[in-house]
């Protein structure tokens, strides 16, 4: 169930970017900064056209849980954004996903080398811990959220443990639990600490931080569903990179594993001819999507994400109405509703 | 001026090592847990017979200033040496460093590949980020060590920095002012922050960690001139890499600076010319041994190291005098009599 987007959510997202924005520019070093290369390199990535939802996210929870801006809640959220950015630098190296553009721009290692590149998503992953260590929280709270952030950034259900379910997925028959497996702990993960380590910090109870849990999580599982669609179904202009990139690396998402499993034995072949060449020599992009439009698979994943919305939004059908709450309850439809 | 090493000083820093590695063990995912890869290759990488240097100065030091060793600090050694272990990954990559070996073992991409090696380097951190904030130390003390210890690895002035700097330097012409800033950065930073957080975690007063810093940032010092000293004098058995390996990767070290600076023409030569082709092809490590004993170059470094260990100890004169003080004031003399 779709709604139309409001304009104030669009402007609470977008103040919410330029807040993020603001904290990155102060608490970056700057980029004459001896030594210079690999603080251009950090902030060449971390200014690379991001959306800026996991501080969105970590500022909205936090505003519902005090019914007002916490105070400083912007570096918490920057903290947030250097650990995804660190993640993207390592995601893209010749070792792991090979990318060369992401979101229109050359990624870090094209631009300033693998070692840099390397050393840059390290030191992005320091400096967010230094800063979530200098928040204005208790230091209890501050504590409390160092944990859950690493534990969420860790090998363990979380982020790169993630990635390694990911790239060791790629030798295996895909199937959507897998997948779902990889959006939990590789995207999920951080976005879900995104939204919870929000609400701690704005001092919210046990119970609260249980419903943020589960709302961040199905958001999260929702926001990747969507993300992987689009790799598919948008123009190369709107992503700034190859359509199919996923596919091209051998990855199969959750409207591809449903095109395997419901379509003809010659859709299987045709997909599962990329997914072996790793490229698009054989088949063409437009011949998967339209096996894809003809399985009706981005509508069954557009389904599941919807549900997946759903089930976010219900997660905080427990706390008190307010303004802020109503304006948390839009992210899981801007998730799934955003073009990019 | 050197004193003979004693007994107990050689089994304090053992027993500090075995608590380090029971620590270790209980806070590393064990290697069955899922996915196995990444645990492999962190568990490879952190027992691959490293010395616990740090984690040992910073246990001495919390002795030192508690007048009994603080419970559970062998759990703040235990994430000194995960993120010791996490920057040597990221060392030997190809990208960086490129060497197979260590302490006489293949490095972790040999074993594990590129991709996993990368992301365990990351998960080091990770957790070693994740343990700090789990320290038995009250809240304060505790965000306090995470942010002295953040700062120490980051890109000003940290371990980091020194990376790039050490990369850097490759293509510049070599200079004993460089060696030591990378020095102090590259290594010197968290070896300087393992005694100060040590401190710290037992209670030290701001003037006790401010001698505690001087104390280990001169004895980082110290350390690392030794480290490449024995680079260039010790034996392939001893060092469980081949010799000279600095200098095959371009790096000239304060002996070598030396003999650049002392020797002949045809010894600038024929160093040159090793840092140019980062090969032994055309000069043998022997004709190097050879200009490096002419130009007295060896004892030069030594005597730096040694005035630098003599520096440590001084900076501990105004700590009152016990057994335990009596103890880290061995740590400079081990530093640089050890043979490996």
């Amino acid at each position: 169930m779709m709604r139309e987007m409001t304009v104030d959510v669009k402007s609470l997202l977008k103040e919410g970017a330029e807040l993020t924005d603001r904290a990155l520019e102060e608490l970056l070093p700057c980029k004459n900064t001896v030594p210079v290369s690999i603080h251009q390199a950090m902030r060449h990535s971390t200014f690379a056209g991001g959306k800026r939802l996991r501080p969105v996210l970590a500022i909205q929870a936090g505003v519902t849980i005090a019914g007002e801006q916490p105070k400083g809640i912007e570096k918490l959220g920057a903290a947030l954004e250097m650990l995804h950015t660190y993640s993207l630098i390592h995601d893209d190296l010749p070792a792991l996903d090979n990318d060369d553009l992401r979101r229109g721009q050359p990624t870090c290692h094209v631009v300033y080398g693998e070692a840099i590149a390397i050393l840059a998503g390290d030191a992005l992953q320091t400096r967010a811990f230094e800063v979530l260590a200098c928040l204005d929280s208790p230091p209890a709270a501050t504590v409390q959220i160092i944990q859950l952030i690493a534990s969420a950034v860790g090998t363990v259900d979380g982020m790169i443990g993630g990635q390694v379910l990911d790239l060791e997925s790629e030798h295996q028959k895909p199937t959507g639990k897998m997948v779902e497996a990889i959006h939990r702990a590789k995207t999920g993960a951080l976005i879900r600490v995104s939204v919870v380590s929000g609400g701690v910090y704005a001092g919210a109870t046990i119970g609260d931080a249980a419903r943020l849990t589960m709302f961040g999580l199905k958001a999260g599982l929702a926001f990747q569903i969507v993300d992987d669609v689009l790799d598919l179904t948008a123009t190369e202009e709107v992503l700034g990179k190859p359509v199919a990139s996923d596919l091209r690396e051998g990855k199969a998402t959750l409207s591809v594993i449903h095109s395997i499993d419901h379509g003809t034995a010659k859709d299987r072949q045709t997909i599962q001819r990329v997914l072996d060449d790793r490229s698009f020599e054989n088949v063409s992009r437009q011949q998967i999507r339209d096996i894809l439009v003809r399985n009706g698979s981005v509508e069954y994943a557009m389904t599941v994400a919807d549900r997946y919305a759903e089930q976010s939004r219900k997660a905080l059908a427990p706390l008190e109405d307010s303004e802020f709450k109503r304006a948390l309850l839009w992210v899981p439809d801007f998730v799934v509703a955003r073009e990019k």
